[in-house]
């Protein structure tokens, strides 16, 4: 089952060097949601051949624009390819003002429901929930409110063993009990503990999206084990003292948050303008954590 | 003295098969004006090298997002380059509490000062003055209040012949009033004519943008003999009723209007996402009035 991030931008708030502001496409299940927003989404869909249509939850971290002032493009071009399913949005309170205000020039409501989800960044927060996957937010420290995302497979089914069914003649019917974790009870009254019919599934996955954030070891906690960890990266070391002041991060801060989380694979972005080449931040990370990556637009990474 | 216009965006209200939404900048005797901004218009400002920090004067024409979703991205960079210089921004009164409202989240106000003049849609309206140029409203006929803006060249001052200089003996303190018409009196008290000392200057020139409108023939007498008509061809007549529902014109009506106020060449732009291949936009518009061009992003079309 797929579960990828498409890198559609990756820069800090100054577009530079052909980066372009925030905005990440995850996709589980054949299913698009949109991470941030940054100006320009909507033709970077089109440039990596995101079918916008299929997007139709859309989370806003936090109200510094290079992670929103996409939105209303996208929100106003659904408008005008007369989209029919519901768009969710979930944000902090006062993006629906934003949106309403831009909205109201129009005259009329859009042709399609637009479903607004208030966010706030003082707890983990469930904001999506379906048959496989939640979504939830990460209180992370910045200068203003921000929540990162975490999405997170739910526990998968038992995998039913082919080779018992037909030793224990087991009816269709009952294997969704069996699959669930259920001991299975033959015709003759025996009773097949479920250890012996099926097998452990795959562990269920997990992404989180961490931009933007000082280090921040409140979230620790929450991100045990996460398979990617996508942290803003935004300076060196060397810009320490800056990203302390700006609640940013250095890549050598994020390599360690991967390190403590014991997460399987880093992600980097949110990249200064400071920076035309990337390598001293990917450097710096693989110092401390060697499984990091820098997160190029248009690249496609597994959540594994 | 230089005066021409450099086409950021071409696209209708839908960005399609590359094309981006409206933005153009107009640079006149090295002043650099933008008029619309649509989304990604600052990256668009990069990818044609147009040096940002040199612009001061911002015009929005309406509040569809294809026309101004780019400002507070150009906004949030300008604080973060920086900026020391005011920035002038025109467009409709509502523009500001939009603005405002997305600055809000930054919790202090921009480093450089920003200075919103409201437009109003119903007259003409003198917007900007300097020794040179001005800039005024044109009212256009748009679903919205929607206003075009002419830049017009001040009359120039009279040409000094330099031979008559020599010949009359006279000083560089006395050619000001020489060039502004006035006669010259020699040091034996003849009084020369000024025509006999002076060559015509140049004709002034005009830039009239008009996007987005019906056909407008209100517009005609304001716009008599502009040198460069920018008008919006959405559609082809094909498509003439679904121009005059959305209030839009086909490249059959901008033509119409380039011949109507006699311009010396029309550019087309603001193209529907129903044409992959501009050609039959141009096509129809150069059977109605010959010096017609398509306004293609990243090209410069000289006011002459």
């Amino acid at each position: 089952m797929e579960f990828s991030v498409k890198i559609l931008g990756n820069s800090g708030a100054l577009p530079a060097f052909g980066r372009h502001p925030t905005a990440q496409v995850v996709n589980h299940d054949d299913r698009l949601f949109l991470v941030d927003c940054g100006e320009g989404t909507q033709m970077r869909c089109d440039d990596f051949k995101v079918k916008k249509g299929r997007i139709h939850h859309i989370f806003i971290s936090h109200l510094h624009g290079d992670h929103f002032f996409g939105l209303l493009g996208l929100i106003t071009s659904y408008q005008l390819l007369q989209r029919v399913h519901p768009l969710h949005i979930y944000g902090p309170p006062k993006l629906w003002d934003i949106i309403d205000l831009q909205l109201s020039p129009w005259g009329i409501p859009p042709c399609y429901e637009l479903v607004f989800h208030p966010t706030q960044a003082d707890a983990p927060m469930l904001l999506y929930e379906d048959a496989l996957l939640t979504v939830e937010t990460i209180p992370l420290n910045h200068k203003i409110a921000c929540t990162g995302f975490l999405f997170k497979e739910k526990p998968k089914e038992r995998n039913m063993r082919k080779d018992q069914i037909e030793k224990y003649g087991i009816h269709f019917t009952d294997i969704p009990a069996i699959k669930k974790g259920g001991d299975f009870k033959t015709s003759d009254g025996r009773i097949i503990p479920n250890r012996e019919l099926t097998l452990d599934p795959m562990p269920p996955r997990s992404y989180a999206f961490c931009s933007d954030t000082a280090y921040n070891e409140a979230m620790v906690e929450q991100l045990k084990g996460v398979n990617l960890l996508y942290h803003e990266a935004t300076f060196t070391q060397e810009f320490e003292e800056r990203a302390k002041k700006t609640f940013h991060s250095t890549a050598q801060q994020a390599a360690l948050m991967a390190q403590k989380v014991q997460a399987q694979r880093l992600l980097l972005g949110h990249f200064s303008a400071k920076y035309p080449v990337l390598d001293p931040i990917l450097k710096e990370a693989k110092v401390v954590f060697e499984r990091s990556s820098l997160a190029l637009e248009g690249e496609v990474f597994g959540v594994e």
